[in-house]
């Protein structure tokens, strides 16, 4: 099965529908509290294991799509017109590919994205879900979440969760097809809980996220046991989602990054994606721990480091990591 | 078997010779360039892996040991008096302890060590290496080297292989009383080999390398390939040795440290030795080679980091590292 059929099977007779004017949809960025690192397939963006995130509210993705006349897709990110020919205008026309076939129709596609592109902060997961989303409309669709949640899953696996507020689980599946790889929000709200965006950089990483998370499947001895390590997790996590149980929440996340970061050193050769600020970072967070501050980090493939803490801690957070970027995933 | 049965069972009928006036040694610190991490056995040190390491030239201690009247040892360490009731003084006397029985004769233990001590550079191996042959001096055993690094390793694991210049491998062997359980030199010479210490810190660790070492073998997963990876790298160390290929050895020594970091990041609680400044330099490393600089670094259970380079490259890692202590562990 390749993506084409997968989103054949999904749409059926709907495929046939003629288009709105325009279809406009947000979704949030997300971030991963039980990673999502290893794929079955990449073709599909199929995972090895289940993952776990939270969103980020009001920090992701508005993107708007229109039908257009003319030979080629426009792509207009962030108010700026993509190089037609460059990564992100092709990701984008690959993507919309595999709705309309080769000779389909082209469109004019504009995203404003409210976090920073490129540096481990997901913006591709809540950029595919919008996009995924904004087809819905577009197209009156109106597919049921779970199918949204497998469309958006094909261009970048991540997204998938993104289609979702709040906490979401994306089960890994066992078919070949995915049919069953998908997300599901969790039916819990936790109003209280702040993620921090320290940003320590936001330069290319010297190792993509694809190339290194295939580069740990293939090399690294420690990540055989990876599998395991997040059947322990997942469960604690939505554990302690239920109880509102904040340090086994943010502790349960933090060690999961760690053990992630562990199959990258793993790797042959070693991936580091970590710089002097972000284990500064780390520092300072177990130094506000260590005072009493309930405050827990995770990190992407990247170098940005995340802080997990509740409100009740926002003044101690605030003084010790002044330029933070605040997410609130369950504001009222 | 406990560790007095060791020592009587290697010395035998030596252990009724009278003493001599004095015993003085020399031993080199040493780093691992295949990791020592995990016990077997506490009480005997007994790793679960073999492991292999340079010694450190004339970075290292001397050791000075003499009959004492009177009903306490004395240690002094570098021109200090220890505090009777200290944990150096209680490791050294409870050392002693395995030779004499409780009732036997006080020693005057006065040691000069060339390196740091407690910095996570192996100075209780070239301590307890020292003193060791220091004892075989005063009493004139005259034990065959194999004897004295099994001896070494009851004070400290890795002082077995400080009994010995140049390339070192301590066979982990198999037996419950370890007496396979030794190191051996390896008949190499590298006269052009460097190992220059970058000290980030030479302050206590907030976890001490026998508790790290604990807790990983008990709590991480990932700690269960480690055997797997060593079994790779030191064959494959000791070919780059035999064949005097500098970028094997970096390369080989440099990811091997970063695996066993690794298994600490997947202990639970998660251990982090790190700091900003270590991994400043492992950038600062990558960047040298970047820039045609054969240079790797390997990284002990603490923040300090171990650049290998050859003799040629000084120059350049000199202006990298200004402040590098540096050891020739093959000075003619």
């Amino acid at each position: 099965l390749n993506p084409h059929d997968v989103v054949r099977a999904l749409l059926r007779e709907r495929a046939d529908r003629a288009p709105r004017e325009r279809g406009e949809a947000y979704a949030p960025a997300n971030i991963a509290l039980c990673k999502y690192w290893g794929k079955r397939d990449a073709g599909l963006n199929l995972p090895i294991t289940s993952s776990l995130s939270v969103s980020l509210g009001d920090l992701g993705a508005r993107t708007r799509i229109e039908p257009l006349d003319g030979p080629d897709d426009r792509f207009v990110l962030n108010g700026r017109e993509a190089e037609p020919n460059g990564s992100a205008a092709r990701r984008v026309g690959a993507f919309l590919d595999r709705f309309r076939g080769a000779d389909g129709p082209r469109y004019f596609v504009e995203s404003e994205s409210r976090i920073p592109v490129g540096a481990g902060l997901a913006s591709s997961a809540s950029g595919f879900a919008a996009l995924v989303k904004a087809l819905d409309r577009l197209y009156g669709w109106d597919l049921p979440p779970e199918s949204l949640s497998i469309l958006a899953r094909l261009g970048s696996g991540s997204a998938c969760r993104s289609v979702y507020d709040g906490f979401v689980v994306w089960e890994a599946g066992e078919r070949a097809d995915g049919m069953d790889s998908l997300a599901r929000r969790m039916d819990e709200e936790w109003p209280d809980l702040r993620i921090g965006l320290h940003i320590v950089s936001s330069a290319p990483k010297p190792v993509g996220s694809r190339e290194g998370m295939n580069r740990t499947v293939e090399t690294s001895l420690l990540y055989r046991v990876w599998p395991e390590r997040v059947a322990a997790d997942l469960p604690r996590l939505r554990d302690a989602i239920r109880d509102r149980d904040f340090e086994a929440l943010g502790a349960t996340a933090e060690s999961n990054a760690l053990t992630m970061h562990a199959t990258m050193m793993d790797a042959r050769p070693p991936i580091l994606y970590w710089k002097p600020e972000t284990v500064g970072a780390m520092e300072r967070i177990r130094a506000l721990r260590a005072a009493g501050v309930a405050a827990y980090y995770t990190i992407d493939a990247g170098p940005n480091v995340k802080i997990l803490y509740e409100e009740s801690s926002e003044n101690a957070i605030r003084e010790a990591f002044p330029e933070l970027q605040i997410a609130i995933p369950f504001a009222q």
